[in-house]
């Protein structure tokens, strides 16, 4: 990956953490990895990230957290609840197909990082937090009752992550098409 | 973990890999880790798994699922499916909260596993498909048709495996019993 198109060399290697953290997850991804994706010069990666990996993989979780923000604010800008979930799963079984099963969520991928990188696993905790909030005010507006939108913005998200898990464990998306029809009559 | 209590030397490496990599994921886990925690003697790793790391990390899986699944088929046989799942969700909020939130599913660590280990993401997804197979027969058993039943089995598992990584981001199970309130209000 290139460091031109109006990235920073920053952005660069944070987008390449979060390429890599999504395929093979946090514990498995080096700092030297990083580098030689993103083709970013030796070195300058603690001139970046003086706080070495567990910074980097804090700060591109941040940044994975902040864009699937942007996603959902998006489509739930432009679409009732029930519209906006499908965009979602749509979206998620495009990077599927696309990444040949080898690619999920990194924000997910965070959560489940070891002692190494604790403040990547807190950002993965933030992230999630503020997806679940979007979408319940979304239901709220939407008429639900402001516990009920709670809820079922919790199962949104912890089924869509889940989905992704065991979608890529079977090596199809035929269990986050699945659990899409099933958010979707529930929304309903 | 001590290597008495019935189980056989084989049995304990297993259930020791178990038990970290629902700590801290496969790629984390050494060889040498899972000898020194199930206190077996250096190198009999090698005898028992000859196939080393990619070996053992797929039994460790697949017993894994089995585990979870003779649970499943347990909560199953002794209620309906609301109160199956209302167990499931007891169960993993146990878990949780004993291991201060720093143990998840050792089948879903497996699933996110890196190329490091293939089988071991294999033996997830069947994992995931015999406990989704089982949920359903159950809902059908129960009267929803055999497509619906399938749907919702798979949101069901897979809102709970994503409910575990949220939880444990989040270093609280409230989420996890917010996705089992509203699970709950969808099967019934």
């Amino acid at each position: 990956m290139s460091t031109t198109s109006g990235r920073s060399p920053r952005e660069a290697m944070l987008d390449s953490a979060i390429a890599l953290f999504s395929a093979r997850g946090v514990a498995a991804t080096s700092l030297r990895d990083v580098v030689a994706h993103s083709g970013a010069p030796r070195g300058s990666i603690y001139h970046h990230f003086p706080g070495g990996k567990a910074e980097l993989a804090e700060d591109a979780t941040r940044r994975a957290g902040d864009l699937m923000a942007r996603l959902v604010a998006q489509v739930m800008g432009s679409a009732d609840p029930v519209g906006a979930v499908d965009a979602i799963i749509d979206h998620w079984s495009r990077v599927l197909l696309e990444g040949d099963f080898d690619t999920g969520c990194p924000v997910a991928a965070a959560a489940l990082s070891s002692d190494e990188t604790p403040a990547a696993r807190d950002a993965a905790g933030v992230a999630f937090g503020t997806w679940e909030q979007a979408l319940a005010e979304a239901l709220a507006d939407d008429g639900l009752p402001h516990d009920r939108a709670a809820d079922r913005a919790a199962l949104i998200v912890s089924a869509i992550e889940g989905a992704l898990l065991v979608s890529r464990a079977r090596r199809t998306d035929a269990p986050l098409r699945a659990v899409g029809r099933e958010l979707l009559r529930h929304l309903t």
